[in-house]
């Protein structure tokens, strides 16, 4: 057995390693460059980083640097990287079957729910037709409104309703115009659509195939499917309203919109930063307390096994159930009528950790290299983190060095922090004994 | 039984609130007050609070606004706030014995290495006679300093000497100096000392009372011991290096400095952020990289069961011991030669989390109530849980709502985050039956 496979938690990085180093070649090819400069090596590296991870930062303007073509390698980038991935997580997950422990489960994630090999294949494709159904009744739907609305010829507005469809769904924040969403401020006939298929996205493979099964019976749904639905809609709602609520006097954002433009404003402001990373108001211009909040959501995250990053809204809220237990003095950590291993929680606990590590060692990375500030590093090193895309506009000022931390935090974010990690620690032999149990004092 | 000892989890709380009402009324008597004007009820409050948790935050200049009496008054609500709380944590742990919960424990947590009554009076006197020796030494050699090269009067230094002296040992930031230890900035046989008193008590009782029995023989140290007093070398260590390394050439602090006083300072850099407070430059002139450090220094604060607040350098240590058993794959949490039981890394995860969703919320709530920046909230904030007493001059200028903030932060950084978070959580039935495990995907 090839060791790629014997150690299949040492596959999924390679793989992402892979694509990246195929799309910084392909970006570097000179027809990939709009007009005579050929691309520079690290603006091909960060871009197809950025595509590969669907995260959706740049240090370069997406519509005029690239050529058309470029366009597309970014797009196919952005396909693969995105929903693609995910299918072939769940190829791994069958292919090695039973075999997977936990650390290597989370690579293939998907396989934990679904039964037998017979069930999962036509389950996928009917899965992955519906995600691609999905991104084309929302392309037709931005095409009909950028054609009516924005553009003048067809072909334009078609071409920018399948691209930012495309990112919508794979929740990439690339996009074809300098201010991203910027034209489209208010317009609810776009936002909306971006908005939901950039939630639906966010949501996750195994979540997806188990509402397409059962939707109707929430109370049979998995804890996983029940945190993620109930988690995912919660943090929209929270960051909707205290977007509305901070920005509504705010007049670079929501103070001179009318009141429905005001909500469909917040909705987006709800829904990107867990992810989505387009952008039709500037985030450099928000509130500081509304920049503060989106960290928050951006490290949080989406759905596992989705096209989202950060630590993802079931460790997220494992976490507070388990914070919950120890204040109750419970034995065991409870959700729903289910209890949850020590193992799960330990698994939580490390990636929360390893996050807030990873997070604010780039952060003072950035703020050591560069003038920026604490919330302006912090910002960009979390959307980088959390693939998320959103930016206050630090990154194409930031030196080699301070992009080559955001492309490893693009990676890591993608990959998983414990899969990333791993790859740096030798598998230790398991001890056939126990130890003595000794109690540290804590707190 | 009285509800309190039925509940002993609830009294420390108590006790604490009860030392701060006393406070705050002693403070409001007119004769407290230097000056015309009587104290406000604020300004009682907040110095009660900061004094009572050994804090050492200050909305007025400590040397100026309080008379001679209110200064009196501080000390020795400092004195009981610190040691004093230790002493009677003891002797609680002691009258509760072996019905204490591991929730419980930890409001007592001295008895958790002491084995027989008959044991533990003779060391607790030993040691609490030591500490107050320690703080005479202290006071002795800072009294000779003060009169030699700062103060004429022999009853002024050796007043300075002591009050410097009892503030250093219990870690808390008071000084009677406008500008703390400002005019002492380079002077090693003042910061020395000080920095020497305040590492000793963030070291924490319990470790000292191991250390005094048998600090000759390290591998028979208790993993507590073990962890608090290697962690603490090693966060002062790199607290101090990269204090160093980035104020090097900053000409608000060590550029202009001679060799020696850079190391001195550098080492006040690495021990005050612990949990001390005091400071003999301004932190709000280092650069941001140096605050974004001290941040996380004063959130992990100092060893459990001493003056210092924060999550305690055992809970930071242990989680560090979990991801990498996580990494490994090891199937238990494994120091030295002992394993960690799961309950004992919920209770550690838990303490981390309720921090980190404290200090952010806080943060926030003093963005959205001041026109403070992100990292001076931050750091104030940090400063505030971490009962360091650190500050960067934003607290005077706050108002109410947001001293009121900081005010709910010192005291739950003192009694303890899951204490503090217990008293609002109602303790359930614990349930005779085990649930079936289910196992949410992570991450
Ligand atoms: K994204
Ligand atoms: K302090």
């Amino acid at each position: 057995m090839p060791p790629a496979v014997a150690h299949p938690v040492r596959l999924l990085p390679l793989v992402f390693l892979a694509l990246i180093l195929v799309g910084t070649l392909l970006l570097l090819l000179p027809f990939a460059r709009a007009g005579e400069t050929n691309p520079t090596f690290m603006d091909a590296l960060f871009t197809a980083t950025s595509a590969v991870t669907v995260t959706g930062l740049t240090t370069v303007d997406t519509g005029s640097y690239w050529s058309p073509i470029g366009h597309v390698i970014i797009l196919i980038l952005v396909e693969i990287g995105g929903i693609g991935i995910i299918a072939l997580a769940t190829v791994l997950g069958l292919f090695i079957g039973g075999r997977l422990g936990l650390r290597t489960q989370m690579l293939a994630q998907v396989d934990m729910h679904v039964v037998s090999l017979g069930e999962v294949r036509p389950l996928f494709r009917r899965v992955t037709v519906t995600l691609l159904g999905f991104q084309a009744v929302t392309a037709i739907f931005l095409t009909v409104r950028y054609r009516i609305a924005y553009f003048d010829s067809l072909p334009e507005a078609l071409w920018n309703g399948v691209f930012d469809a495309v990112m919508a769904f794979n929740n990439a924040g690339f996009s074809l115009n300098s201010d991203s969403l910027g034209r489209y401020a208010g317009d609810e006939a776009v936002l909306l659509p971006v908005s939901v298929a950039v939630f639906i996205g966010a949501v996750g493979f195994p979540v997806l195939a188990e509402l397409y099964r059962g939707w109707r019976r929430p109370s049979r749904w998995t804890i996983h499917t029940r945190l993620t639905v109930w988690g995912s809609l919660l943090l929209f709602a929270i960051g909707a309203l205290a977007f509305l609520a901070i920005e509504w006097a705010n007049p670079a954002t929501l103070q001179d919109m009318p009141l429905v433009d005001k909500i469909v404003t917040a909705i987006e402001g709800g829904v990107m930063p867990r992810s989505g990373g387009l952008q039709s108001f500037d985030w450099n211009l928000v509130e500081a307390e509304t920049q503060a909040i989106a960290v928050v959501m951006m490290f949080i995250g989406g759905g596992s096994a989705s096209t989202a990053g950060g630590i993802k809204v079931t460790t997220f809220l494992l976490l507070a159930f388990v914070i919950l237990a120890e204040l109750r003095g419970d034995p065991e950590v409870q959700i729903g009528r289910r209890s949850v291993s020590g193992r799960t929680v330990r698994t939580a606990i490390s990636i929360a950790l390893l996050a807030v590590m990873l997070v604010y060692g780039g952060t003072m990375l950035l703020m050591l290299w560069s003038d920026a500030s604490h919330i302006d590093a912090l910002f960009e090193v979390t959307s980088a983190f959390g693939t998320t895309g959103l930016s206050t506009g630090l990154t194409p000022e930031l030196d080699t060095a301070s992009q080559l931390v955001l492309i490893g935090l693009m990676f890591i974010g993608r990959v998983g922090t414990i899969a990333a990690a791993s790859a740096f620690v030798l598998r230790r032999r398991q001890p056939r004994y126990h130890l003595p149990e000794e109690q540290p004092i804590i707190g």
